[in-house]
């Protein structure tokens, strides 16, 4: 059981991709008077690549480096830099993805992760990662979720959350082809999402999260005319999810549920796979969203946009979606916490 | 050959569902002076449904009854109704989907057709249907397509498209389960689908359609990690379509190529099936835009938004996206009439 130090959490902020503009994001980010107000930042990367951020940015970096073995939680201040030395940003080409910015966004990635599974922080937050350079630095690599359950040694179902502003979205399939999708679905494993979804969001502070689930076929199978997979499977999981509590209503038909909780009548979405909740997300604005990894003991958080390789270094890269990313990590930290001194007492 | 009489051309509107906004609509599309100088219109339905329709729209209804047996081509003025005076609009329950409503529907828009067929008038346009009411009165009705496939003798494929603003969306698949998707794709399917998208858009005036072709999987198969049928199935039909100087590009991933469209990058996204394409054009405000049945040799049009039964009756439908079906059908019908005479020249 962790012992956590009372007052606000502390979030452990990865240095993401070097070439992008994840080393601005970071340096803005730590000179947030709203975001040292909510949490105590340990930033991890390399403090000359973190300070040519801060150049770029056009700020200057308030915040003492330590050593990559302290423990955070004995730290002062609202903000420190575990400095692992590791990238010398002379040899980093802006807007060039290559494996040694890879090697450096998941060595620090790998590093927030183990800190948080030893519980010397409450969060995880990261800047954006480049997939292309993930995988030079990891062949195997696929996405976030897979190498955090593997470095947190998580042995439990997690699944990525997508919010933009209050509205969420889970999916029950994602990075699969799309002829794959119908054979993966069943009852278990929507139910499963949707309580995850339940308990992701309770965290994140909704007493009551209200879900639609989505259909999986044109109309919601039109009652089971294109398809029947709304009447065999998604309607029965959603119904176990009902008799648990569990505020879901569904499944809707994909083309306009999404209408339906823009407008207010949801606050989550779980669409059955990655393109149907995308879809939406994106022209909806997600760039400006938040993503969430759910289903660990603790939040991870990152902004919902990209490297953005084409505006790196200008100092223009909108602070927006990484703001909220650490605010909502310091949220559902909080949360986390007080839960955990509740069961403790 | 159809020999067309010289000046506008000659629509036939469909009253569709009585028991929704359709009477009314129809009232205030030919109340409309931008309507009445583009096209001569041939109304099809009941007169008295038409001017409840009037009434309730607060209207003065200006056009003569004419018999259903006259060529719509000799009539003079700007618009005639042809009575067919088969349903009595104090049997009609507002709100209510009844097979009477469907039989009244599907009746006009048969005349329409048929009188599109026999060169009698130059396109087809009509007011919302109901889809429970046209299976009430014919239970075998699946969609628009294929009932006007039928009643047209049309030996040629036929696809809807949906038109939001200048932007088009065309699909391979419609209405069928999202399982069988995959397995309905095939490089001439989706080559196919592409030549009529371009003829199509041709003839809506665009000189040459900037189409974008999205993939079937997530990220687009993100090279192939994640389904392959954007390698093997529609980079070719995309390849052939350009040999054949049909401007296509992509496949694309289906949660960004919407927004890129939405910047004016294409005017057209031609979309693998049914809810790839509707999720984003209903978030965008399909609403207010334009249903087409491409394929037939005339235009037929309709909006894309259907019944209303929760505010029929009011006189406060609006009337944007039937007037825009309206206008969308008379450019079309113009644009053939000129490729008709320079065919014959």
């Amino acid at each position: 059981m962790n012992v956590h130090s009372p007052g606000k959490p502390v979030i452990a902020l990865a240095m993401g991709d070097p070439a992008g503009i994840s080393p601005e994001l970071t340096a803005k980010l730590v000179a947030l008077e709203e975001v040292r107000s909510r949490a105590r930042l340990v930033v991890i990367g390399d403090r000359r690549v973190f300070d040519e951020g801060a150049r770029v940015a056009g700020l200057k970096a308030e915040l003492a480096s330590v050593s990559p073995s302290v423990d955070p939680r004995t730290l002062g201040g609202d903000a420190a830099f575990m400095d692992l030395g590791h990238l010398d940003p002379a040899t980093v080409e802006r807007g060039v993805a290559s494996r040694a910015g890879g090697v450096f966004a998941l060595e620090n990635y790998r590093r927030a992760l183990v800190l948080a599974r030893e519980g010397r922080v409450d969060a995880v937050c990261f800047t954006p990662f480049n997939k292309k350079a993930m995988r030079l630095a990891r062949p195997e690599y696929d996405d976030e979720i897979s190498f955090s359950a593997e470095v947190a040694e998580l042995k439990t179902p997690a699944s990525e959350f997508n919010v933009l502003d209050k509205l969420w979205n889970a999916r029950v399939t994602s990075h699969i082809a799309l002829k794959e999708v119908a054979s993966r679905l069943s009852v278990e494993r929507i139910h499963r999402a949707l309580k995850l979804t339940d308990e992701c969001m309770r965290r994140a502070g909704f007493a009551e999260p209200r879900i639609a689930v989505a259909g999986l076929n044109p109309h919601a199978g039109d009652g089971g005319n294109f398809g029947r997979e709304e009447i065999d499977i998604i309607e029965p999981a959603v119904e176990a999810g009902r008799k648990e509590g569990i505020a879901a209503e569904g499944p809707f038909p994909a083309d306009t549920v999404f209408l339906r909780a823009r407008n207010g009548a949801f606050d989550a979405v779980l669409t059955m796979y990655h393109d149907q909740g995308q879809i939406a997300m994106k022209l909806m604005g997600f760039d400006r969203g938040v993503t969430i990894l759910g289903g660990f003991p603790f939040p991870i958080c990152t902004p919902a946009h990209g490297t953005a390789y084409d505006i790196a270094g200008q100092g223009i890269a909108s602070i927006g979606a990484s703001r909220a990313a650490l605010l909502l990590a310091a949220e559902m930290a909080g949360a986390a916490r007080v839960g955990n001194r509740e069961a403790a007492s």
